[in-house]
This record gives structure tokens, C-alpha cells and sequence, in this order.
């Protein structure tokens, strides 16, 4: 059978399947934002992303600088999801002979930008030649508490911290290839090309979260991960989804279905948690609540309707 | 200008120096087999090796669990030349869509046998489509002392725990496509497709060893990365090189030049290190000497010759 008829989920469930975890020191292994090892009584979270060419970035339509940075923050991004803070990383480079250097100078400008930003650094690396440009990034952080996917409980409320659907709606008008965009539409393409990652939010999670995961995959999607693993119901209070002007101006000019981009839209690199607190902070939205069960659902008024829990398939 | 222009070295040197390393905890950064950092007291090794179709292995001429073994080995040996044993591993895969899923299990098949023999466990992953395959190793170990490749000191002398020049005649060999292979045809080809790493050489390299590192590039090219960075003359001597007696065969039998492979040949995954005492152990040579000096140079009988630093370029 060929990977495509598998889709990668399913792909991922039978490789994992084939190698067992049988150490102490392993807090948590496959199956969340980060592995979790105990070393020395340090809690250390092990995430990596492979970022590959025409898959997971377009050398012709993005800045260099901006690939680098996405390649530090979307593995920022599933650190902060298990509650921790980036410390060190490798870095691993799969590059056509014919490239120009200049091109990976652009790239690795935007990682120190990163790097600065975040507050940690490259400890070494490994380059390969390859057909395609291959960027790989294996991140190694520390948390005080391991925040999993799977610690939801009936009557948590479930909070992100941010919009979602932008970087969808980017990546969309990036590949219109236009000659001029409205300057709301770069900033939609700059949700796509350059997230950031807000790790001010970590003491609020090490605080208040018991589920946690980033939204990489699409808000239905990755809750629907803590449901599955929660073994519980989560109901979305439609009229709570935050909307994003923007996206909204996109939505209407290019006649799309806006809560389309909201609960299906991947790559915000956003957090989604569950509290059972009622939390009044900046830019923190209450969207739903945990309840026994199984499922994601979407509450309008008096209307609930039952969501397809589909993600982005890399295969 | 272009990354062929520059070679492997240069461009590593060039982005390595965009990335500078400000943090107590990192006790080594780039430049070594692994990076060091110190956790709670304990230091951890990290190294990643990426392997890539057409450049590292070939689908159609290899088996799929030694492809999979292999990228556990490579790996390995890193941590072993700075003294160490693996503990954990993440694995990032790049694979084309249309690949059949019995290759990519037989691949996890000759990991998950690795893992059995070297003793750890890999604990996270993450997979792309990819118009190649890409295997990529995020490898952590651990270790009581760092043994680095800049600490030989003059008075030292030189040891290898094998054979050098059989991998290169097994890449030949495989690259000749034969119906038929001789018996010391076929070991020499597994020298190449499946290399093993023999840790139990930890104990006497953490007794004994001052630099240290494993032979992938050749064994010249790396004795010239300790030459180089303990800025020290490394004389090797001629009849004290250990010649197999499959790679002998070979040379006679293709006309090659026996010590062009001993020298020269790469991927042999086996260490080198320096040390002061006279050690007596059944598979550790003396092969040579560290004096003040520069450059790698062979001896034989009274004649001294200087040897051409030069090692595998991946780009």
C-alpha cells in the first residue's frame, strides 16, 4: 500500500506501534506537542519540524528571513504547548548544490532574529546535499510541569490566545501570486509567513491550563486531539469564536465562509487550553467548555451541531 | 554565489558564525562530534545525522533495515566520540507520498533492532511528503566527561578500534550492480550498509582517551580535525595500519591502491583517539603519534611524507 492511502495520522499510528517505550527517565513520549524526559530531576521537552520545500514554504513567494523565523517558531510554538520555555537546539539542512548562499544566509538571519527573540540558541548542526531544501530543527526546552493533551476535564472551560484562520486566508492570497495586495492582506500573509509565538502566556499555563495544545493542525482538529485523548465532549460557543477583522474584510471580498478559516484554518501556531477558572486577561478568549462525552461540537443559540474533526494531512 | 562553489566546510564555518553561543549551560557548541550541555549536573550529548536518498543510501540497492540501522549507527558513533552512550532519540521523515508502506516499515524495523542493541529509545517524531526520502536522527546521550577533539597533546599516541577502508569498498562494490558477489565481497559491502558501533569501547576511552572522534570522513581527514583544533603534527606509522584482509583482496583483485582506502576511505564509523599510555586491548591499533607540529604525515620506515587533508564533501 502507498503512504497516500494510508494519510499520515494513520501512518503515524503504525510507526510509533513498532517502538515501544520502556525507560524511567521518559515523562511522556509519542502522542503530544513534545516527548518528556526526566534528567536529573529536570524536566526537559524534546519537539522537532521538518520544514520542506513547496510543502511547507515557497522559495519564489517568501522572504528567506521569514522561513528561518517559522522554522524556529513553529517548534517554539509545541514547546510553549506543554507548558515549557525553548532552550537549545540542532538544526539539520538538506540543500540543492545549485543554491544560491545567499539564499541560506537570508534563512539563518531570520533563525538568530528567532533565536533573539526567543531567548535561546543552536547548538549544533548537520548539512546534507538533497533536491529539495530540507529544513529540520530538533528543539530541546524545560518546564517546571509537563501540560498534556490529554488532562481536559467536564466543566474545564476551553481558552485560546489568539485568532485562528489568518495564516490559512495568508497562505491562500500568497499563492494568488498578485502584484499588489491591501495592506490588510499582507498582514494576513504575514500571519501565514512570520508567526510568532507568545511565550508571555507560559506562566498563565504553568498556572491555570490542564489541557494544552498549539493550533497547528486547525482549531476542530487539534481540539479535537484533546478530546480524543481527554476522552471527553468539547462544545464551541459559536458567538465566542474570536473573529479577526481582517479576515473578515477577506472573507467578504473573496466570499468565503469565515468560521470555515476559524475552526479549520491551520498554522496559527496559537494555544488552545482547559481551565477551570474563570480567566479575565488580554487576548485570552473563552470559546468552550469540557463535558463528558466524545467530540467536538459548535453551539449557535440553542443549536448544536456535531463537527467533522478533520486535519491538515502532510501525505 | 552557489553552495557547490563553497563546499560543505566553508559553508558550515560561514553559518556557524552567524549563530554565536552565549549560554553556562552549553559546555560545548558546535565543531565537536556532539554538543555538550550541562543539565542539573549531568551532561547530555546532542548530535543529528540526516540521511538522504541518492546521497547516503540507494533504495533500489540496499536493504530497508540496514538503511534504518545505519541511521541509528551513525549517530551512535557521534556519541561515542565524545565519550558517551545514546539515551533518547526524535526521528524526522521526509517521504514521498506514492512510497510503498512496507519500505518505510522494514526502515523501522532495522531501527527499532538498533535501539535493542545500542540500548535506548526513540521518544518523538514528526513526517513530511518529500520527493525524496529523509531520514533524519535527533540523537541524546550522556556521558561522565566530554572528550573533545581538541585536547591531544604532544607525546600522545594515536589508536583505532578497526579497520579503515572497508565501507568505501563496500559503496564500490554495491555500485557495481553484480549478479554475483563474492564472500568477501558481500562483508565488505555490509561494512558499508550496516555498520556497528561498538560501545563497549566507552569505559577505556573515558579511562584513557584525551581527543577523540569517529571515522566518517576518512581516517586523514578526521585525524585532521584533531591535528587542526589541538593544533598538534599527527605522524602516522605505515606498517603499523591495520590492513583487513577483505579490503586486501578487493585492491588485488580491482587493482586499487590498498592504503588510498585506508587513508581515504569514509564511513567507516569506527573512533580514533589519542592517549598518553601504551594500551594492550584485543582491536585497539597503534597506529601513530602526536608531535608539535601541523598536518597529518605518514611514515615509512625512515621516510616521512605529508598527507593530503581531504574528506567527503556532501555539497
Amino acid at each position: 500500500m502507498k503512504l497516500n492511502q494510508i494519510g499520515e495520522f494513520k501512518l503515524i499510528e503504525k510507526l510509533v506501534s513498532l517502538l515501544p517505550i520502556d525507560d524511567k527517565d521518559v515523562v511522556v513520549g509519542f502522542g503530544d506537542d513534545c516527548a518528556c524526559i526526566n534528567v536529573n530531576g529536570k524536566l526537559l521537552l524534546f519537539t522537532n519540524d521538518i520544514q520542506v520545500e513547496n510543502r511547507h514554504f515557497i522559495k519564489e513567494l517568501q522572504k528567506p528571513e521569514n522561513i528561518g523565523w517559522k522554522l524556529i517558531s513553529v517548534n517554539v510554538s509545541d514547546v510553549l504547548a506543554c507548558g515549557g520555555i525553548p532552550r537549545w537546539a540542532q538544526i539539520s539542512l538538506g540543500l540543492p548544490k545549485n543554491l544560491e548562499y545567499s539564499f541560506i544566509e537570508e534563512v539563518y538571519i531570520g533563525i538568530k532574529k528567532a533565536l533573539d527573540y526567543y531567548g535561546f540558541y543552536i547548538t549544533g548542526g548537520n548539512v546534507s546535499s538533497s533536491n529539495e531544501i530540507i529544513l529540520d530543527l530538533f528543539l530541546v526546552g524545560e518546564t517546571e510541569k509537563f501540560l498534556s493533551r490529554k488532562d481536559a476535564q467536564e466543566g474545564d472551560y476551553i481558552y485560546i490566545n489568539g485568532f485562528t484562520g489568518l495564516a490559512r486566508a495568508g497562505l491562500e492570497l500568497l499563492l494568488m501570486e498578485k502584484k499588489e495586495y491591501e495592506d490588510f492582506e499582507k498582514e494576513l500573509i504575514q500571519a501565514f509567513t512570520k508567526p510568532t509565538v507568545d511565550l508571555s502566556l507560559k506562566s498563565l499555563l504553568q498556572k491555570n491550563a490542564k489541557a494544552c495544545i498549539d493550533i497547528s493542525d486547525g482549531l476542530v482538529a487539534d481540539l479535537g486531539h484533546i478530546s480524543k485523548q481527554s476522552d471527553k465532549k468539547i462544545v464551541l460557543f459559536k458567538e465566542k469564536l474570536p473573529v479577526n477583522t481582517n479576515l473578515k474584510k477577506y472573507c467578504e471580498k473573496y466570499s468565503k465562509d469565515i468560521y470555515d478559516y476559524i475552526l479549520y484554518g491551520g498554522e496559527d501556531y496559537i494555544i488552545a487550553f482547559s481551565c477551570d477558572k474563570e480567566l479575565k486577561h488580554k487576548n485570552i478568549y473563552k470559546i468552550g467548555k469540557v463535558e463528558q462525552g466524545k467530540g467536538i461540537y459548535l453551539k449557535e443559540d440553542k443549536k448544536i451541531t456535531k463537527l467533522k474533526v478533520k486535519g491538515f494531512e502532510h501525505l
